[in-house]
């Protein structure tokens, strides 16, 4: 392949990466605010730093001990990739985090000095800092293991390092950020509400910084980390399929298929190639949604959402023959990135449509069967995005087998950084409601965030439909690519195929054990919530009983408490589920062999896909069902009354059930895969 | 084998039954106290005969439909055991709840003119009955169909047909009862508590009626059919399997193996002669219970429960070698006995032990953090039954193949008639104390009625433990049955055997597919109870509004109103859940083929599995930790305390959790597999 092609990833991240920086300094130039604003927005970057810093020296402990493991079993390159896997996950997480609280006061100001368009825009750049970063680093990285490793012999341990470097960070930023992030809601909500009954983001509560802190460290952090290591595991998993198929079964991606080095040659690079289009069409969408700021901020945001498949589509199908590539490779693509627009919309319609009003009805007959009702939600909303992964899937495999279910993968992750820009919009936008209400700012600021924040609220349903979407198109692609490692290791030292009937009583047991691991990380994420929480709501009770004054606004609370609290929550209660993630596969996959390693990442999956897409949607659900009551949606419900205290007891249980366990779920299953496939070659002969 | 052999299953089955005669008119003929006792007792037993026969016509109409059918595909024969399937079910359905519905007022009077443990007597032979009518039963219809048709060709296809016919009346009377009496003390508790604020089973609360009669609706018949089709299919598995097994593997179940045949014929007559042991060994149990009746209510039924597996297993270690059995049987069959026997203890403690402490500790900082912890445990719970049921298939696996897993699978029902009595206690115990609460009765009956509710609540959590475990390992047994009949097809047709590998595109896209089924039902079965327990919430409130005096109790309510509701309401809404339980898999078996089928088999098990023990248990824990505070485990909050609320919203979540959603996914996934088996012979080439 010429030079162009083996640099071009590596090009484009970087031209990501400028860009990123330039809208950094952009949103660091706008002014921010009056002392009050800013004494609050520092408070919150300072815990959130604070949070980071901490949480980076338990991950540094990890990343050494894990590096040197694999630095014994696999050798110091892979060992150096992993790390290198890692701290580009964590300098994105710092970037974005940096970026997202400048943007939050800054936004704040521009809502009460400037436009409404100018506070979107803000915001949105805020986001697009986080975007670019996730999606430039993870081009930087994986092109430049391409570059260096290219026709190796060890280019897939070095890739397989690579992002199990981005699934361990992922892994306990998603559960440490969702921990904390819940514990702070929760707590500082039951706290205000229930305790003291003064109303949200009141300065008076001294849990209500702790929780916009968490907005960042969850929303930010930790869904950049996550999203950032599905882009590197899908694109791997599809480099990794490329390596080791068998040569009868290569895909058809080009056009003169007669060389056969020369297309697998292909097959390992375009996953690469395709990434970089989209990060290119990323960049062009986010230019766009800058350029309509003075639009209707639902309509920037969705369209922003919508339009990466659309271009993204027409684009390979103009460029692929020109590299002499088929259009299957296309219409593969084109599989996963309209599928997962779709499972964003089906979102979108169980978490803001017609079944958030049944939830709200429901909560007229009190807390119970409010909470029955978004179950049920939940529940219902498994069905449609599966069946549209396995359409994704099936479209993809009837082009290119195995290899187009992985560039389905590919072609889903290809707006990542539209979708991270969206999503870091979020957080952004409620944090500067969060300092316009702490800061004593005219109601009218406090109504513009409002808006900017509901419509974050939707394209968040939006953007966590994606991403759990994703995750489960690249687990089926992991979960192909690590049988076929397997049984390239098995072929080369003379073995056949590994048998994996799902009859054989080691897949059986595999399936039946992988089903159990989900529901552990729910059950410990759960509770961590709830005990965190409960510490915070202790403390909260203590300062306004010991602090003269407080309750009446004349004595300052004492945030920091709450803020170390919850981190040292967070940092503990992570390590058993993000433990339980990767020593599991590891423990099957040495004592029981890979079959039953296989069958406990199938197992996984079917619970773990359905499990994440029910907690995620049902938590939708009620946060908006409460917010439609709070809107006037149920006539003679107004805030505060008995059906919408009940929709707060679903808010209050979906909160960990949306932003800690369900995405810790998803997460679960990506690094189990990961790490399978990392491990493969070593329990390959078992 | 000697005529003996071969009569013993119906000769047994026999026997109980006149046990159960004998015990049903022994409780017959006990006094069933004053007028006003025997007028509410008149209502419950008339709301529960009404509400049988309505959803009797309603199967009736199914099985002409489906009995049609398989006249069509599969022969007159087939249809003819069919429907005698389905009507034995039925058959032990309505013994059963006439036996609950005298025993229950014949308890509340020897609580108040005899002593507690004649009370428990009548409670006990009453559930008795049930029991053994369900085992009783059973044995005799497969003795039947082994009798009649052992060494003709179609003796498989009649007996899948036997069993679709148990599996489909499970079905429907177990979501149906479920909804029904979820619907109706959801309802009733709302209605009572909220709204007009009236203690539970106040005779003026229109509701109340409906709530007992919701009792033995849903745990008497519906639980009776959902066993006594646990006990079908895991005796049809094995026999099945035993069909169809390939030569090679026959399983090393006689010390002289040299005769092919005899082999295999022994093979197929075991699980009936293992299950006639469990029957005679429960009828002993059951008189053993009886006489120490005046012992501790909780010593006696738990140690029913315990008895069976050593009892079996010591048996079985006897007799196995006079038949020239191998011991590999007994251990087998021991596994799963007593793995049946530790999931019991398991869901025991997530029910009533240390868990329901948290979750009533959880609820004093309110609804929401006591549903999130409850959810915690519930999620907890999945783990160690799991465990369990992979170490007794292992184990069951190690010493007979997939053969002995399905021996397992009815080592665990062995004790079919005791576990039955003991779930059938229950609702005669609770259903006594309604009617001494609405009878008026001096307050010592009551609490003797509690204390017998309240053990019947405990050894009623081991008991669904027993049933959810039982299901699962029938599954593994069925799923394993289902394989190799295809596969037997398929060879006589000289083709090879189906390809199930993991990683080919159909079976993924079955266990896709498969793992949506379960949260389907799930949210099916959620909005059924929430709705229709909101229509009787509305016709409580109009009652209490348009009937004048009612509140004041110088009126009479109209509890028919509310039965006609609930029983409208069920019967209804357990027709689309119940669809998708038989269409799922007859859609994709004829449209993707066995393949896809399987995958979908696996999917719903790890799936399903897993959920129902999640709900039940959750349900179960938030019950019992409701019921905790109510006994002042939470010094300072006592009923009606704030924790106290919020405790009751989780166990109003938890009705539909643990009766009627959980229940329905284990039997969804028992179904699915039932079905496949059946029409495996019809899609095996495709």
């Amino acid at each position: 392949m010429d030079s162009i092609y083996l640099l071009s990833p590596m090009i484009a991240g970087a031209v990501g990466l400028v860009i990123a920086a330039f809208l950094y300094f952009r949103v660091k130039a706008q002014p921010s605010g009056n002392e009050t604003m800013n004494r609050i927005a520092g408070y919150i970057r300072e815990g959130s730093m604070a949070f980071l810093v901490r949480e980076y020296k338990v991950l540094a402990a990890y990343c050494l001990v894990v590096g040197a493991l694999m630095f014994y079993a696999l050798g110091s390159e892979a060992a150096l990739w992993f790390i290198l896997g890692a701290v580009l996950s964590l300098l994105a997480g710092f970037i974005g985090m940096k970026a997202a609280t400048f943007a939050n006061v800054r936004t704040t100001q521009a809502a009460a000095e400037s436009t409404k368009g100018n506070a979107l825009l803000v915001a949105l750049d805020g986001g697009a800092v986080m975007g670019l970063a996730v999606a430039g680093l993870g081009l930087l990285g994986l092109g430049a293991v391409y570059y260096c490793y290219r026709g190796t012999e060890h280019v897939g341990t070095i890739l397989h390092s690579f992002a199990v470097g981005a699934s361990s960070i992922a892994l306990f930023a998603r559960i440490g950020g969702g921990i904390y992030t819940k514990a702070a809601d929760v707590g500082a909500d039951i706290a205000g509400k229930v305790i003291e009954n003064i109303p949200e983001d009141d300065p008076r509560n001294p849990g209500v910084i702790a929780d916009n802190v968490g907005d960042n460290v969850g929303d930010v952090a930790g869904m950049g980390a996550d999203i950032y290591e599905s882009m590197v595991a899908a694109i791997v998993s599809a480099m990794a399929i490329a390596l080791t198929i068998a040569p009868m079964s290569l895909p058809q991606i080009m056009t003169d298929s007669s060389d056969v080095a020369a297309v697998r040659m292909m097959g390992v690079g375009l996953p690469l190639i395709l990434s970089t289009l989209g990060l290119i069409i990323s960049i062009v969408v986010i230019f766009m949604a800058r350029a309509l700021k003075n639009k209707k901020p639902a309509t920037v945001l969705r369209s922003s959402l919508m339009l990466p498949p659309v271009i993204l589509t027409i684009v390979s199908y103009i460029c692929m023959p020109m590299i002499g590539v088929t259009q299957n490779v296309t219409w593969a693509l084109a599989a996963g990135a309209f599928g997962g627009a779709l499972i964003g919309l089906v979102t979108e319609y169980y978490t803001a449509m017609k079944p958030i009003r049944l939830v709200a009805e429901a909560a007229q007959t009190g807390a119970g069967t409010g909470v029955i009702r978004g179950l049920a939600v939940g529940m219902e909303s498994v069905a449609l995005p599966m069946i549209i992964v396995v359409i994704a899937a099936y479209i993809a495999d009837a082009q290119l087998g195995l290899y187009g279910i992985a560039l389905a993968a590919v072609g889903m992750l290809a707006g990542t950084a539209v979708v991270m820009t969206v999503d870091a919009y979020g957080p952004i936008a409620d944090n500067a409601g969060g300092i316009s209400e702490m800061s004593g700012l005219d109601p009218k600021v406090r109504e513009i965030t409002d808006e900017l924040d509901a419509v974050g609220n939707t394209t968040a349903a939006i953007g966590k439909g994606f991403a759990i979407g994703s995750a489960i198109l690249t687990v089926v692609a992991l979960f192909s690519a690590f049988n076929m490692e397997v049984n390239h290791v098995r072929q080369m030292n003379g073995m056949g195929p590994m048998q994996l009937d799902l009859t054989s009583s080691g897949v059986l047991i595999g399936i039946l054990l992988g089903s159990i691991l989900p529901f552990l990380v729910g059950a410990t994420t759960m509770t961590s919530v709830g005990k965190a929480a409960g510490k915070i709501v202790v403390e909260i009770a203590r300062q306004f009983k010991e602090i003269p004054g407080l309750l009446q606004g004349k004595a300052e609370p004492q945030p920091a408490k709450i803020v170390d609290i919850a981190t040292s929550a967070a940092l503990w209660e992570m390590i058993l589920p993000g433990m339980v993630a990767i020593v599991a596969p590891v423990a099957i996959g040495f004592l029981m062999g890979p079959q039953a390693l296989a069958g406990m990442l199938a197992g996984g999956l079917a619970v773990g896909a359905t499990m994440s897409l029910f907690m995620a949607n049902a938590g939708g659900a009620w946060d908006n069902a409460k917010k439609f009551i709070e809107k006037g949606g149920l006539p003679g419900h107004k805030k505060g009354s008995d059906a919408h205290k009940a929709a707060v007891v679903g808010d209050t249980v979906g909160d960990p059930f949306k932003d800690t366990s369900g995405p810790g779920i998803a997460i679960l299953i990506k690094v189990m895969s990961v790490v399978s496939l990392l491990i493969a070659q070593l329990i390959a002969l078992r």
